[in-house]
Formats: structure tokens, sequence, C-alpha cells
């Protein structure tokens, strides 16, 4: 080969893992286990660059053919035998090979060198007929259906014909003049679906199988699934070309898939299942019964022994757990993949730890090998395992959990139910945004159609309820109110269903829920050494924490929750939000302060409230003594404190038609109703504008919050308030809240001779916020990101408005690879955190910077909080344990914030 | 003096004109009159460098006082006597003076060096005893009032005490001897009041005056005005100290004040007022008639001759109309001030085309002479001069326009009546948000409290309509549905009134309105020559357009506003709306389409409306026949085009109440009223999202431009369609409608044989947009900058809902300086506008660049965007003049942006 051409084809030998960019994972690993000395079928992989050559130019580019010829050579070579060779043909497999995993792709060819003379030839050597016209008919069925596009369907049809003229369903029963008949039912269908006869040279087959892998690229399938995982468009797949060998070729033959460990609970030991006589397509076929992996010791004890030296090889190698594909064929070992194997949540924490004992790998690699979204799944209440139990169905795992309830099969007897008190799950063929009110008022939901981003899905995700969606098989009636099952169990409205949102799984009737270990253990009721699983997650977080710069708090309204996040390891609450003190009974005096004609009027609804929400502060500061509590003032606009306009309008209205008396009262409620009614709440007179707005209402607050910080300090407690402002977009804002503040703060030290510090700061919500942030920092102490907000305006939409109406047509057409209120926008809004963050820290170096919306929780979110700069995240009490986690993984390996 | 020490204080002949910073305005302008040698009386100035020093350090600046008295030394030897001296005493003024004049500030105490001593000096010297105790008498009380912070009613009463004690209400009808009470009485007061005499140490005198002035810089109405005028704070202001001189002094002595031409209409000669012994605060105070500035010519030629010599000068020397302040001593001419003169917005063009044909200043000049806001002024429609009528009030011009309307009282009757088809002015005492509805209502507001800021001023401004505030004269009587004027005209509802936003005059009775000379020009229909104005603005509108870069388009959705924006200067349209082509009879269809079950359902209402949507674009793109016009795709959420939620809701409650029968109909139409209703429709599914959602409604209407441009094409006219995208976040929704958009262009070029091509580009309208804006160009051939979602979003708030309600608060407190919807936010809107433009032109340097928001037509913002780079302005038909000047004042001056 001329030195200065562009290399498109690798031997396996010349790849190792690291190559993932140009020979594709499959194929980077087949290389690696060639370098390392594993017994793997000759072959070469042509790169990712070659088809990036050939989709840009939309020509093979010169130089391949001369390769993949040069390739194969040395690949005939090692075989001993060359592709198609009329006597005794060496067959070739092709399969793409794309950096990442792609379903969307072309993925399979096998047997690639057969044609009418190599399958005598094939039938000869083997010695076995039958297995050689088998070979050649899987061949073109895979060559018509991939290659050269023929709808699958078509084959089957032609296959099932000639089964069920033999009377059988089962393919062993064919015999090879079945299988010939076959291949020429097959041939048949090529010409008359493409023009022109299956191609009988083997190196067109082979070059044609390559091509079909480049184009596979672009398939509509492959670009939206891209879209979807934000894969980039430009990377291309590799080829492996690989000579094939057979499972399929007698009983000393067979192929089997394993695990290292167990991928489903992390017990130590291979996991695996092997079939006799078989193909790798057959084991996942499952037509026939496999056998457990170590039951091959029985089979060949030779081939066993190899293959568990080869899987400890290989987890020492990867340090990691390993899944395997390989064949036997003849008595001789061959592995055919290799890669890191997924597991589940527990698995990963217990083989973390076990792989750190084993000395493979240290403490802060241990933390890579977990992830948040994991510990919540261990976090969430699952079903009792001890517990009897019906499987009735299965759908897609759509919003983790474990409900139980009765089913209803319409939304407006889900809400009528549950406010009678009765726990209900919803089920719908699919749900719209009709059902919103009813999904609401349900445990969980149900639907028989639509995957992961189905509009039932995705707004389950959004409320955090349960939800398995796409249950394809049950049939839904909504007429009779019920729902049916393939086996004939038909459910009512009003039975009982558990539904397990993390596994998709439908039980019939009641199954008792177990509260998840995990988080008794970080409740204090479960010591760290109760199980191998608890025992993982204790040293795992206990790393994190030892590693994390991020600081974690929570955000929480009530003593409670405080202590809740307190117990799960909050170092402080990042958000109190004080609306809820205006509800209940104290509805009232926000009331009597809205309808308020004098300042008189308003100053004493003021007055009222002062004793309460100081007792609020009270109990909440006491809760946290000795940490810090954010309290933001009052965001919410004043008319979320009364009725709905529509709804008291037609209650007046109403009793007017009726002739019955309407009070002055409701009169004078409503007018104010609809003098404070706006178009767009969520940008109207709310936070900042509205202490601004409303005399002393701001001045209230934080003077109940200055008193009750002296009552602790009385109390012998160390409270540490801190004042948020919400909704600030100038400066100005800021400057006068702060001013007012700060009187108030002296006031109160004169008055009671106690002196307790409070902070200033506010919230960066809105955009303008985060682009004067430097002028702002000038008034505040710190800066806490209200993400959600500031992802609502930025994308200018708001949560409760979108999420049901075009959230999920967004996630299917890609242009949300995931919700942006579920993580953060990194581009766009995330954006907006980093110039703030820039400029507020250029201003005020020892600025403290936090996060208080939702994403301050979500995995993939914290790293970016953690390579922005923040001081702190903060999230609900029960996502406290995930940030501390994510903080630690993200300070082990601020390189990398990949967190699939 | 010692050279390193710093300079404090300079003498008027140090000094000039640029050095306001230092000095001051009303400083500079008196040195450059000493130094181009008119008769100045001799002072000096102290820095505003003191004063920062001052306000900084908590005290006066040690080399302060020396630096003083060396200068307070020259001008005691220039006039040959000394501050305060017993026999013959030198009087000096001491007044405020900072860079920008600040009515919060103190401005003037005259007199200062009398005492009990030197008043007998005075008035000996003089002859006047009278004079003298008078000129005492006006020391105290300015020096009480402005100095030592007394209440002024103080003294007034004590001076009114003792005019009705003689029995009069006229000050010359006190004599020396009342004054000398007087004097006592003040002394009396001020002793009282402050716990210490008066000073009589005239050194204490000056330099009190001089700390009074530097604190007043700090005083809450100063700090108030600069906040709300964007002054910066650390300014500082000057303190001017200067020898008085005496126009009230005997009858060879008098004032005046005149400006080098005629202010309010811009005819050439001198305009001013004199009278005769009287000080310039008697010529303000209006309490003697004053005389013509040209019957001084009569009274004192040499004096006259001296003066317009002086005026000619001045004008030379400032290249612009002046305003002067003089004062005769005895028969010496002195000049006290001149500044370069406010005038009306007519009186701007004349003058600025006159000192270019007088060779004083160039074109280019000129065009910084005049502003948009001016031109604006003379666009609007006015009342007849010629027509009689009757001034019955004067208020605030808080909105400029005339408008005449029966008066009502209340929000409710101004609906009312203005439903059957009555012209209503809306009279309150002062509006607030309950008011919207009657101010949407009338065709003018008239409030009798509050000034440009109250909330009539800027919801008002912000509609358009006309107004005038403040009218504090004027009793509003609520209960008797009526006011009442001073002079006593009680005007009663249904009574008719007209009332001049731009003057802020009130008149009885219908008085004929006209429409603008200078609109006509634009029109067609008044030819430029036809008078000086209007030949004035065609000069210089001229001048703008060869001088400026950005183009200024139009935003009209109909052909008619198509055609006049073309008439005033559009070279196309910016924004086309096709919102309301889905209005009125079109409106079923719309239902229809949201009420369809299934696709052909949905098709068939799409289907209908091709064709009305293909009729509008041909209108539209005949009108703009050989120009651009850049349609947007529909915008507004489907729910706009249904009946209100709550309206219906009741509608339907009431019969059921009732017992009669609902319409099937109207109970399908609240169900999706219902389904489609959104908290927040501005943050809702509207514009690209509406499209994405509703499959076939982008499509309908790309396909009704495609048809439209083949038709027009066919006419052959040149027809230049831009599709507009709307609310673009991510650039995958682009990409995505863009593909659709550009098949249906292809199969239309295809189906009619006629290829126009049509630019696609999108609005950069939320902040996401901005920020991605790199991203975006590359499927976007044009950005057109939607201001007004933009600022809404940045801020995070919308314009229904905060103009009304807490703008006019923010205003007061200064947090806005203009309502960001009038004029861009340059720090936040403006700051995502550049970011966006310069990563759009990076990524695309071909991009073509605008803005369609309402700021297109603001002065100020046209300034923005010629300095940020855009292509071209596009604003509503009538600011199109507005525009185009502006654009060529920003070319002219690239430097300075200041429209002040």
């Amino acid at each position: 080969m001329v030195s200065d051409q562009p290399k498109f084809v690798y031997d396996f030998a010349e790849g190792n893992r690291d190559l993932k960019d140009l020979l594709g994972g499959k194929g980077a690993n087949l290389a690696e286990m060639t370098n390392i000395g594993l017994p793997v079928p000759p072959g070469f992989i042509i790169t990712t660059e070659a088809c990036k050559a050939y989709l840009h130019g939309g020509a093979v580019p010169p130089e391949l053919a001369d390769q993949v010829t040069e390739h194969l050579g040395t690949l005939e070579k090692t075989m001993g035998r060359s592709l198609g060779q009329a006597d005794d043909p060496q067959l070739v497999s092709v399969r793409s090979g794309a950096k990442f995993s792609m379903p969307g792709m072309m993925e399979t060819v096998l047997n690639i060198g057969l044609n009418d003379e190599s399958v005598q030839g094939l039938a000869k050597q083997a010695g076995n007929d039958r297995f050689a016209w088998d070979s050649y008919r899987r061949l073109l069925q895979m060559f018509g259906k991939t290659v050269l596009d023929i709808e699958g369907g078509r084959f089957e049809e032609a296959f099932d014909g000639v089964k069920s003229r033999k009377g059988t369903t089962a393919d062993l029963d064919l015999d090879a003049d079945d299988l010939r008949e076959i291949v020429g039912k097959y041939k048949g269908i090529i010409k008359e679906e493409t023009g022109r006869e299956f191609p009988q040279d083997p190196r067109e087959q082979l070059d044609m199988a390559v091509l079909a892998v480049f184009d596979s690229w672009n398939a509509d399938r492959a670009i939206l699934y891209r879209r979807q995982e934000r894969i980039p468009a430009d990377l291309g797949t590799a080829v492996n070309v690989q000579a094939m060998v057979f499972g399929n070729i007698g009983e000393n033959s067979g192929t089997g898939v394993g695990f290292t460990r167990d991928p489903g609970s992390g017990e130590r030991g291979v996991y695996g299942d092997y079939l006799e006589d078989a193909q790798g397509e057959d084991v996942v076929a499952g037509i026939r019964n496999t056998v457990s992996l170590t039951d091959l010791e029985k089979i060949n004890k030779e081939c066993y022994d190899q293959l568990m030296d080869i899987m400890s090889t290989l987890e020492r190698h990867y340090r990691d757990l390993c899944d395997i594909e390989f064949t036997i064929e003849r008595g001789k070992l061959w592995m055919l993949q290799t890669r890191v194997g997924k597991r589940t949540a527990g698995a990963a924490f217990r083989i973390a730890t076990q792989l750190v004992d084993e000395g493979l790998i240290d403490t802060d690699e241990a933390l890579q090998r977990v992830n948040g979204a994991q510990l919540m799944q261990l976090m969430f209440p699952r079903f009792d395992e001890a517990a009897t139990r019906r499987q009735i169905a299965k759908g897609v795992n759509a919003s983790p959990g474990a409900a139980v309830g009765k089913c209803v099969f319409d939304s407006d007897t889900a809400v009528e139910w549950n406010d009678r008190g009765e726990d209900v799950i919803l089920v719908r063929r699919e749900t719209n945004p009709d059902d919103l009110h009813g999904m609401i008022a349900s445990r969980g939901i149900l639907t028989s159609r639509g995957g992961k981003t189905s509009h039932a899905a995705v707004v389950a995700r959004g409320m955090g309820k349960t939800c398995v969606s796409g249950a394809e098989e049950i049939d839904v009636d909504l007429k009779a109110r019920s729902f049916t099952t393939p086996a004939g169990v038909t459910v009512k409205e009003g039975e009982v269903v558990s539904i397990d949102g993390t596994s998709g799984v439908v039980y019939l009737g009641e199954v008792p829920v177990v509260p998840s270990p995990v988080v008794q253990y970080f409740e204090g009721t479960l010591p760290a050494d109760s199980d191998e699983l608890v025992a993982a997650v204790h040293r795992i977080i206990t790393q994190a924490d030892n590693t994390r710069r991020l600081g974690v708090r929570a955000n929480s309204d009530t003593p409670e929750d405080s202590q809740r996040a307190r117990r799960f390891g909050a170092a402080g609450i990042g958000l109190c939000r004080t609306e809820h003190m205006f509800l209940g009974e104290r509805r009232k005096h926000v009331e009597r302060l809205i309808l308020a004609d004098e300042d008189a009027e308003r100053e004493a609804a003021l007055a009222a409230l002062l004793p309460l929400q100081r007792e609020d502060f009270v109990g909440i500061l006491s809760a946290m003594d000795g940490l810090p509590v954010t309290i933001r003032l009052i965001d919410p606009p004043l008319h979320e404190f009364l009725p709905d306009m529509t709804e008291l309008s037609v209650a007046i209205a109403v009793k007017e038609a009726k002739g019955e008396p309407v009070e002055e009262k409701d009169r004078v409620l409503l007018e104010a109703v609809r003098r404070l009614h706006e178009q767009n709440p969520m940008l109207g007179l709310r936070g900042v504008r509205l202490g601004l707005v409303i005399p002393g209402l701001f001045g209230l607050q934080v003077r109940a919050i200055a008193e009750a910080a002296v009552e602790c300090r009385k109390q012998g407690k160390d409270p540490k308030p801190e004042i948020m402002v919400p909704l600030v977009g100038a400066v100005q804002e800021l400057e006068t809240v702060r001013e007012e503040a700060l009187d108030i703060l002296a006031a109160v030290a004169s008055e009671s001779g106690v002196d307790v510090p409070a902070l200033i700061g506010t919230m960066i919500e809105v955009p303008r916020g985060a682009l004067q942030a430097g002028e702002i920092a000038e008034f505040a102490e710190f800066f806490s990101f209200g993400t959600n907000d500031l992802t609502q305006m930025t994308w200018g939409f708001s949560r409760d408005d979108v999420e049901a109406s075009f959230f999920s047509r967004y996630l299917e057409l890609g242009i949300f690879g995931v919700s942006p209120f579920e993580t953060i926008d990194r581009e766009g809004v995330g954006e907006l955190v980093r110039i703030a963050v820039e400029a507020g820290r250029a201003a005020r170096p020892d600025l403290h910077l936090g996060v208080c919306g939702e994403h301050g929780g979500d995995p993939e979110s914290v790293h970016f909080f953690h390579e922005v700069g923040l001081d702190y995240v903060s999230c609900s009490p029960f996502r406290v344990p995930v940030a501390r986690l994510e903080a630690g993984r993200a300070a082990a390996d601020i390189t990398g914030s990949d967190t699939r």
C-alpha cells in the first residue's frame, strides 16, 4: 500500500478499544480482544472515515476497493480458503458498527460468499446438506431485507407457506429439500422486487453489503434516533467484515451469550445462556430453550474452562462487568463480541464496590460507575418481591415508581373518585391534554399506546407520577370501561391493579409496596451494613461527599421537610417558599389586604399576618439550626389567592339567573378578581414587582424573618436566615428592596437588642437578570438561579401550558432530546447562567452562587452547575442524595459530564 | 497657589463651553461669554470635582477655602469693593449648575453679602431705602428656604400678613418700613426654626450657600430626577459665584429674557420680554406686564443695539438659536446667562434649514438639530388654529394628539357609549388598572391628577391615545358626573370637550381638527414648497435618506396600508402578520380546523382557507410590486379565534339555570375552549410550535404565498415574498419548517412552471433564539428581531398585563427611564440583539438583519439598531418618516446616539 493513501481499512490486529471514533464500538472491541490474544475469527474494519467520504462525495473512495482486497486476502490466507471458493467457501459476516449503538441502522448480513455453486461445496465440507441450504436461505433473507430493502414479510410468507404445506410450524421440521425450495422462492422474490438476480459474485455481495451499511447511516429511523439521542449526524459508521464461524453445524457446536457477573442483582459469578447447534440469532429469537451458561461445563468442559478464563481476562482487562457473545464450532471456541455490559441500578452499586475490593478500580472510578438516575431508581418504593403477584401485561417503563389503585377509564371519573378518597389508576388508550386533570388525580397512568415520548409518558415524568405506557397487549374498551389481556383476563372499572413504572409490568390486584432500603438507610432507620446494596450505596455516597466541591441544599417550606432534608444530607435550605404561608386560614387576611381601600385597612391585614409568618420562620430556622435558610419573599400574583374568575362568574350568573340573592361580598370579590385578572400571570404582577407595588408586603416578611431569628437566638439557637428577592431583572429593583430590608433589619436589631445578620440576595430567573448580573451583584450577597422560570422565559413557554400540548411532539421530532424542565438546556438557559456567573463574580468575587430550580436535583444538570462554578445546588429533599452523588461524580471527573 | 494643589475654583475667564463636565452647563456658558468679550458680571466657578470630593469625603476639601478667597479677591478687585463692605457692599449670587439641568436641586441665592449693617450702606449707595430692604428681604427668604431648609410657606405667611394688614395684595404697595418689618419677622422665623441667628458674616453666608448647593445634589428629589432621567449619580454639581447686578434699582434699570429667533414658530428675528425696574425672578413670577424685547429700542437705544449685537454674536458663535438672560443696571447691560435654546418641533426644522442657508452649519449638522420625536409631533393631526376655541384648562401634555368627544366619568359608560358609536373623552381624577377597558373605548383621556408618569399617561402613550393628565385646576365630581374649572365652567357628562395632548390644553366644545401639512406632504397631496416648514422637512428628510445606511420598511397587513407605507417611503414590508386573515367570515374555517376529529375534516378546513389566503397575498404583493414583503406565518394560539372561556361558560350556565336548551354545538365549543385554554397564552402553543403541532397549517400558508407569487408574476409583476417563521428558539424547529416549506415551493414551481424564489427566515423574539443565533443562521436567510416579544420575555413581563399594573410605579421609582416597550432596553434586550447579530453574521456573513417590533419606529431605538449593524428597521407606516430621519441622524453622527 502506498503510504500517502488514506487508510480506510484496519485489520482487527491493527486496532484497539480507544479507536471507537474511527472503528466504531463493535470493531474497536473486536480489535481489543484480538490483541489480548483471545480467539476471535479473523476480520477487518472499514473505517467511519470511509463512510464519511462516501456519504459526503456520493461515491466510494477509489482507494477502498484495493484496501478491502488486500485485507480480505489476509483473512483468506489465515483461514486457508477464499471468499466463495466453490469447493470450500470462506463465508464472512458484514456488520454495521457506529461509535454509539444505533438501532436505526442496518445491523448484520451473515453468510456472504454463498451462491448456487458454493452452497454445494459448503454442504460437502460440512457433511451437512441441510445446514448449507439453511445458511444460503439465511443469506438471501438478510441480504434481501437489509441490502436490497425488500419488505421482510415477503420472505416470511414464503417460508410459512412451505411450512404450512408440510403441516408444521417448527423450522427444524424442514429438511434440506424444503430449504432448497425456499431458496428458489427467495431468489424469485429478489428478482421480482429488484428486477435483477441475486448477485452470485461473492465480492459483489460483500461490496453491496458494505454500501448498504454506509447508506443505512442516513435512513429515516437512524436520523430520527440520532436527533432524539443528540448523536452528531456526521460521525458515520464503520463496517465489520469477519470470517463466519458456525454454531449450528452439529452437536459439538453451539452459541451463547454471557455476563461476567449477574447484571440483574450484581451477584458475583458468571451468568448467561447457551444453546447447542444454533446460530446467535436463534438464541435471541428464543425458538428453543437455552441452558444456563454453567451447564456448558457438563457439555464441553474444555471450552467451558477456556471461556471462564477468557471472561476473567476480559473483566480484568476492561476492569468492569463485560457481556460477551461466543460460538463453538466443532469444539472450537470463538469470541464474537464483547463490551462493557448494561446492568440494573442495584447491580451497578454492588459491582462498583466489588471491583474496588478486588483492586481493579479505585474509589474515584467507582463514582463513575454509578449515577444519580440509578440511585433515584433505588429510592423509589417497590413492590414487595416476597409477595405473590400476578403479572397480566408489560408495557414501556415510562415513569418510575410503584402505584396501586382502582382502574378508571376517563379523567372525570378519576377526579371524582380521587375526591372521595380513592386511589385510582387512569387507564387510557393514550392520553391527551384533556386528561391533565385526570392524570393529576391518579396514582398512576397505564396506556396501551405510545412509548417513552408519548403524551402520557412525558407528562407523567414531569409530574413525578408512575406511568406504564404502550402496553400494547392490552385491549382497552372505553365504552365497556374495562381492558382485556391476551390471556383473557378482563379488568373492569373499580378493580385494583398495581403498575410498576420502573419495569413496565402490570399486576392484577394489590401488590404490597415496600419502602426502599436505600431510603431507610438515608433516613437512619437501617444501618449501613444491613446488606451489600446498602453498604455499597453508603460507601459510594461517602466517597462522593469527600470528593465534591458543590454544596447540596434542599428546597423546603416546612419544618418537617427541613428535618428530612437534613437527614438526607442537606447543608441548608436553598429555597424556602413563603406562598403557602398565605393559604388556608390565612387567606382571609390576604383577601382583606387585596380589598383594602385604605392604608389603615391594609396595614391591619399585614399586622395580622406578622405573628403567623414569624412562627413559620421560627419553625424552619429551628429545624435548620446552624445551617443557612434562604427564604424567598412572596412570588406569585395576588389573584392566585382569590377564587377562579370563570368559576366565580358562573356561580354569580347562575344565582342571578335563578333569581337568588347574590351576596355583596361576592360581588366585591368578583370585581377584585376581574381587576387583578391577568392574561399571562407568569408574566404579570409578581415577585419583586408585587413587593414594590404593594406597600408593606415585603416589609412584613422581612420583619417576620428578623423577629424569628431574634427569637431563635434567644432560645440559644444559631439561626442563619438569608433573604431572597424573586424575579429581579433590573438592579434598581433590588436596590430599592434592599434599602427597605436593611432599615427593617436594623430596626429589629435595635428594638430587640439582638443583631442577627442576614444576607440579602436575589433569584436570577428572568433573562434580563442574567444579562445584568454584573450590576445586580453590587447589591446582592448571593444569587440563586431559578432555572424553572429562567427556562420558561428563555424558551418563551410556560411549563403548565406546553408539557401537555407539544412536548411529546417535540421529543418525537427530536427538537428536545429531553424536556428542558428535566435537564438544563446547556446551550440556551445554560448560556445565560454562564454569563451571569462570570459577570456576577467579576463584580463581586465573594458572591455566593446556587441554583434552586428543579434542575438542582437532576444528574446531568448537576454536572453543568459544577462545571459553571456554582457553590451549591438546592433540590427537593428526596433528591438530595442524588445531588450529593452527582456532585461527587462531577468533581471526580470534570473532563466528561456525560451521564449516559 | 502651590502648583500641585488640585484646582477647585475657576475664574470665568479660565473656562469655556467644552468644560461642562467640570464647570457645569451654566458655568461653562458664562465662561464662554466672558471669553468672547461679552459684558458678564465677574465671577468664578467651584468645580464638580470639589463637590464630588465633599460628597465622597463628607467634608469640604481643605484647599477650597483659600481658592475661594483668592478668586473672591479677584472679583472684589474688579468691582472695586469687597463682599459685604459696610458702606458699599459687593453682593454676589450663588447658583447651582450641574452638567445637565436638574430641577431637583437648589437653584439660586441672590444678594449674599447683605446684613444688618451693609443693608444701610446699600441703601445709601443706591439712594434707595426700599430697594435695599427689599434686597435684604429677598436674601433672607431665599437663604432660609434653600440653605436652611425652612418651609417656604412660613415666609410667605409673614409677608402676606403685613400686606393684608396694609390692606393690599401688591408687593409694590409696601414701603421701606414695611420691608424692614418683614426683615425682622424673617429673622425671627430663622431663629425659631434653626435655633440660631441669620449669619451676619458675608463669607459665612457664602460658604453655607456653597455647601447647600453641594448637599442639594443628594436631595431626594434630585436623586429621583436623576434616576428617572438616567443621569449618573456621581457627576456632582458645580457652584457659580457671581457679582450681583441689579435691574430693580430704578428707571434706568431692568431685566429681560430673549431668544435669537422665535422658538415657537422658528420665524427669523429676536424674540423676548423686557421688564423695567425689576429682577429676573419678577419676570418669571409675572407680577407686572412685560414689554416686547423690540420695545427696548425705544426705552434704551444704546443697550438695545448692544444687545442685538450680542445676540447676533452668540448665534454665530454657538451656531444655533440661543436664549439669554440679561440685566440693565443703571443703563449698563450685563449678560447673565445663555444657552442653546429650546424650541418647538416646527421651529427646530425651520431654524435648522435657515442656519444651513446662512452658512452657519452644514446639512449633516442640520440633521442633528432635529429629531424624530419632533417630526412625529408635526405629523399628529392638530386643532385648526383658525377656529375659534375656548380654553378652559391646561394640564400635562401626557400623550400627543388632538381628541374630541363627549365627556364620560367612568369606564363602563365609556365602553357603552363607544359601543353605540359615540366618540368619548374619559375624564377621571386619576386612572387605575380598572379603567383599561374605558381607556381603550375612548378617543382621549383627561385626568386632574398625576404627571407624565401617571398611570393614565403611561398607558395612553402605550396605546398611542391622546391624553392630558394632571389638569389640577379642574375639579372632577364623579358623583355629579361633571367637572368644574376655576373660572366656574361646569362640564357635564355628554358635553363635548377637545383635548390637545401635544400642548396639554383643554377646550370647551368641538374644535375642528386639521390634518398635518407634513403628513399631506408625505402623502403627496401637498408640494414640498408649499410653506417654509414643509420645505424644511423635505430638505432634511432628503438629507437623511442620502445619509442613512439603514433601510426602512413598514409593518402592514393590508394592501391599503402597504400603499400608504410606500408613499411614506417604505422600501418594503418588514412584517406582514397573517392573523387577521383568519378572522371575520373565515373564523368558521378555523373553528372547523380546531374541532376536526379526523385528518380529512382538518384538510377540508385548510383547503377552504387556501384561496382566501392566496387572494390576501396577491393583494399585498401587488401593492408592493418590486419590493420585498416579509410574511410571518401564523403566530397566535388557536384559542384566540374562539370565544372567551368565562363569557361562554357564563352564557351556558345561565341557560342551564333558566332551564333553557343549550345547543350541542355550544357545548362542543366550550369543550374545545377549555381544552385549548392556556394559563399563559403568551408562553403557550403559538408560533412555530403551532406550525409543528397542527399538520398542514404552515403548509397551507406557504402554498398560498407561493401561488400568490406565481399569480403576480403571471400578471407581469415582480413579487418578492419572504417567509418568516415566528417564535423560533431551537434550530431544529426552523430546520423542520424550512424543509417542508422548500418542498412546497418546489411543488408549486413545478405545478405552475413559474419559479418565484422566496427567502426563508425567522423572527428572533425569544431569548433562546438570540442565544442560538449562530446555529439558527445556518437555516435562515434573514433574521427579523421581534423586539416586542423579546422585551416581554427578557424582562419576564407581558405588556398587556404590566403597563397598567406597575409601569407607572416603576417610572416613578426610576427603575425605568422610559417604558422598555417604547424605547429598546439597551442593556438587557439590546444585549441579546447584539449577541444574535454577531453570532448570526459569523455563521452566515450575508445574513439579512432587520427589526419588526414597535421599536423599529422609535427614535432612540433606531440609533441602537444602526449601531448594532442591522440592515433595516420596520415600523408602522405612519412612523416610516421618523425612522428615515433617525436612520439618517444615526449615520451622520455615530459617535453620539443621545436623542435628548
